[in-house]
């Protein structure tokens, strides 16, 4: 299986989701009979996707309407929300700079402080109109305002970092995060991420997550790959995460949801997630499309205001309809990025999946998109370049 | 022969009409000798070319030409030419809408009901020109409207969705249809598709199908692959369903021609589709850059009007030529698009192939015609990017 | 070795030039002592390049210019040069038209008759300057000229079409050109192509061939695998052609020089032909872009005039220096176009080979030059484009 | 392993820097304890980034202030720097001529000689500013020069050439540099390149070496690829000769650092040669970007000026921030040109990796970043083409 790049050093090839596509079986199934329903730190929803605690993607308002249309979003409790009592200048700001000032816009507007008492209070706004209040933050972050985030009810607490694991080395005068006891401490679901391998997809389960989060380094807004050269292709990062939760879930009789995360774009990116194993996924751009989005048309990434090593850019993603136009249509774009419900279960329909389960054994074909020479005249001449 | 593309997940490496070309072996022959003809539904074709069932593609006018000229057009029972007594009007607004309003103007057209009388009068309007009377439906409409297609006298009846299987689950309100049983009590005989892969192919031919179209998600209109996930590359799927053919012909004698559906641009890749194993192919954007086609330089995919999930998107595709030059020459172009039926004589030429079924035999290399930066640079300079 | 693409279809996979590159060894060598001289027909040469016998290529003057600077260059006897006394205000107006009006000129201009005394007063200008006279032909017109050809005392005869094989079928009315009576009677020598197996090279070596080409579909001005679907990547064919001639010189002691034509630009391509097995090349494009060459900056491919299927479209290549800057240097340009001669020194030094036939033997690597999507920005953004 | 393009002529699959990703283990670290000193021939520095013996990117003033940030720069003896006392005029005009006269300009200026006082001029200036002077020669200068720079005393001497081999055959008239010999007689560490094979680097360490660098035609300004058809993708070639590296270690307890150079554009990239066992590397467009960088926002290759046969090409780069951000940040650019200490560091603490030696044993998948559909599209969208 292993391939010898060099004298002494083998690798493995991994697949993206670009390099795959669904391979219709015998039967075929009526769209409405495909049932979505999954169930994430005991909380039963409709539809298996979550959006990005990404600031140009989820606030209190989205949260709100994602969770009424069957949906999920979770609020970046490190972000834009919980500086400053009124994001709204400021998200003005951050879509109106340059593409040159952006950067250093960036590091300064996230050099204000965390509030605290926006955290809860941000929880309490969601909560009160009756949405559920998904919130997340880094490792360090659960740390200091893992009480708050419990205090204010929260229904499902994401720990993220670009990469996680169960043995983390710090600096004799840092306190890491032990997140096994932290799992057991906190009185709400932890979901844990990111991870890309079996290993660590069975640590953090057995650490006590309520969810894995997949996905190092493939997301639009992300340039990880660049920056950190760290990545693993998102189809074998699913499946080997998912071949985790199937032998966690035998030896302990716990199922653990595998979330795909990060460069997702369509409802057919999602649909492959899905086959390659994933119970549910996680994106950030096609939410950031949405009237109701805080971003302004503008999708950016977590690392992005790193004040000594950005990572992630600023995209102008537009805005394309309304969010329940874009979760559950119908749909006013062609491409994929309009109603992704109906897209799923079509597929499912298409593909004879009844339920999440028997979308995850669908049969799969690596079939790259790849580019030839027809293809790219074709795309230009629909870009309008040439002539 | 499979591949793990992760744990527990292994995928089978199919192959594009892109990624494989033509090898001529130890014979070649004069191109006035490679004979095309073939039979589809005890129908005579000297060329094995179907026009698909689209409507920038088809009318009444194309339907009677391309039998003229050899060939075959299927008109599509669901479309404009079926609800509107005059088409006219209607192909002119789809053609002069921006790329914005297309969708939404595509729902409301496609709103207005099929008339039963409509679809008679077409089949009669083709009929009493003296040419072939091939029309389509999905299986729904094929419910419908098989009486009166049958009592129009048609001559072939193209059964089509995106998927077709030989068992479907359906809600208990909705009757589905049973492809066995209307293949044997329709008096026209049923093509059935599209499928993708051997088994679906062979229930499709003991179901009674009279020719059997492979393709799903290939072709330039058509947007399955990003909005569903599933698509299969066009070579492996024709391959597979050739080898159903042999098979079922072998068992019971029956021989049901294979037609390659979708993503076919020019003369070369219906020689490689036919080289993989294909009896005929179906084509729609070559046919609707005809002086003649309806769409007036426009084309667009079947699944476009989808009030809640569209699919495929208008492409602007321009006008050529003649169907004639198109399809029999003198060609006007060098790219491939014009004079298929010579094209096809000419590389069965070269290839020393005195018909299909050894054009069928002929080798098949794995050639990826890739990018690379130096075509990439060459291709930019002939759009006359860059300077 | 032979892949499955299909149940019943396999397929071996071809490589490119573009997929491979040439790994340096043990051992370096001064360019100076780096000896490239070949032999073809009985006649040394310098330089193993050989200029395509295109209209836009090769005239007289041409001829004589690449024979005195050591290489060749091959006349088209059935091009302008043949039908016109004066071809000079019929190349003119095909460098005049516009893209749209091309293939319609041509067709018109290919229409006037080929002129007998004309392919010997052709010859005679160019041997009358002291030059080597090689001529081309396709296989009808070798039957035809054949004779002219010999009178006028022609040094080297290429009979030349897409494909040729030893076992050709012709209409009863049509009398085939057999080539093994035809290498034979011929009092010059003849090179045969084009092929691409090892079958075939080693059927035309039999058949008396004084030299194979070998190429189909890679050229620039070549459409044949968008037309006809046919073609193999230029490593693979070259190789297997090679292994023909080492096989024939070892069983008969005569050896065959394999010449690779079609789709060489850069002095990299050049090298990493010979590093295949080729003993030459013949190459159109480079010489195209000559001061000298009758294109005025034009290039287009030999089967364009074709009147009902034209392939081979014309290419705007610029004139880029003189023809001896092209193939003797000094080099104005550093994008590898110009110097072919010493490009292929310099390698042969690099890559510790003395003469060409270690040059056949030197180690190859498969290193796709494939689009990332970094060189696609670069290369964007080299283009002008972007910004 | 050896996979066969054609008859008789096989080929290694090599593999390059864009197809490889690093993948997390089951540890992750706090960058701040990520260790990347690293020795080269006596001397400890903090970065293991040299800076390529390039005129555009190596001035006096450039290596002081890289050796001042904890790196390295390599002055060229035999550009710009050592011809002319004044070398800004110069630096001046070759920024400011136009594409099409570059390649005359670069002649014409490398004509003027060398003068060996202003090796020793330019040695002391580095040296009277108590910075690590490293320069750099061609072996044919090495003979000439090479008594001049051990008497100014400096600190490292690289002999690079565009392949070295310690078997080079000269004519007779020519005394060829015996780099064993070489190695020993010089008072001066002596760092050797370029090759890409175990056999050479071995032989390279044998002879002496201090240090070997890595990489055969992969750089932006460097078009021997195109010129020469040599290359050797760097993953393949760094790991080949680590394990020369290895071997030659265990055999004589001299550990000889192998530097990747060439083509590295990102800290991703020097991420993923470290990783494929690199001890440092060598870069050179990344640097030119700096507001400190001699070449005013452009870059050439150093064999750009060759009088018969110029490679490589002059690319604007701009200028995107001073050597300190460049270097170790802050990051003004998100686009991982920007904190490549930063990025290593933080690379390194996401993988788990203490020091250099853990760094070259991560985990490292293929994951080509091939272009598709969608991307080139984004892509194309993100640099303004299309509307």
């Amino acid at each position: 299986m292993d391939i010898q790049i060099g004298r002494g050093k083998t690798a493995r090839r991994a697949y993206g989701i670009d390099e795959i596509a669904l391979v219709p079986g015998n039967r075929t199934l009526d769209p409405a009979l495909a049932e979505t329903t999954w169930e994430i730190g005991g909380i039963r929803r409709e539809i298996p996707i979550i959006a990005s605690a990404m600031d140009g993607v989820v606030d209190v308002r989205m949260a709100v309407r994602l969770s009424q249309l069957g949906a999920l979003g979770v609020l970046n409790l490190e972000g834009i929300q919980t500086r400053y009592a009124d994001p709204d200048p400021v998200l003005d700001r951050i879509a109106s700079v340059s593409k040159e000032e952006f950067v250093t816009l960036m590091q300064e507007l996230y050099a204000e402080p965390i509030k605290p008492e926006l955290i809860e209070k941000r929880i309490h706004e969601i909560k009160s109109q009756g949405a559920i209040a998904a919130v997340s933050a880094t490792p360090a972050g659960a740390i200091q305002y893992g009480s708050a985030v419990a205090k204010a009810g929260a229904d499902l607490f994401f720990v993220q970092a670009t990469v996680v694991s169960t043995a983390h080395l710090s600096p004799e005068s840092v306190d890491p995060l032990d997140l096994g006891k932290f799992c057991q401490d906190m009185p709400v679901p932890v979901i844990l991420g990111n991870c890309v391998t079996y290993e660590v997809a069975l640590n953090l389960m057995k650490a006590g997550a309520s969810g894995v989060l997949v996905g190092i380094g493939p997301g639009a807004a992300c340039t990880s790959r660049g920056v950190l050269g760290i990545g693993v292709p998102q189809a074998t990062a699913v499946a080997d995460c998912a071949a985790a939760r199937e032998d966690f879930h035998r030896e302990t009789g716990r199922y653990v949801p595998v979330i795909a995360d990060g460069g997702l774009i369509t409802g057919g990116d999602i649909c492959k997630c899905i086959a390659s194993g994933a119970d549910g996924v996680m994106i950030g751009s096609p939410f950031a499309r949405a009237a109701e989005a805080p971003g302004r048309g503008y999708h950016w990434g977590m690392a992005t205001p790193s004040p000594v090593l950005p990572r992630g850019t600023r995209i102008r993603v537009g805005t394309t309809g309304t969010l329940e136009e874009i979760l559950r249509g119908p749909a006013r774009l062609d491409d994929g990025t309009h109603n992704l419900l109906g897209a799923l279960k079509t597929s499912m329909g298409t593909l004879g999946a009844k339920n999440l389960r028997e979308m995850q054994q669908v049969e799969v074909a690596i079939a790259p998109s790849l580019l030839t020479e027809g293809k790219v005249y074709q795309k230009a001449q629909q870009l309008g370049m040439g002539k």
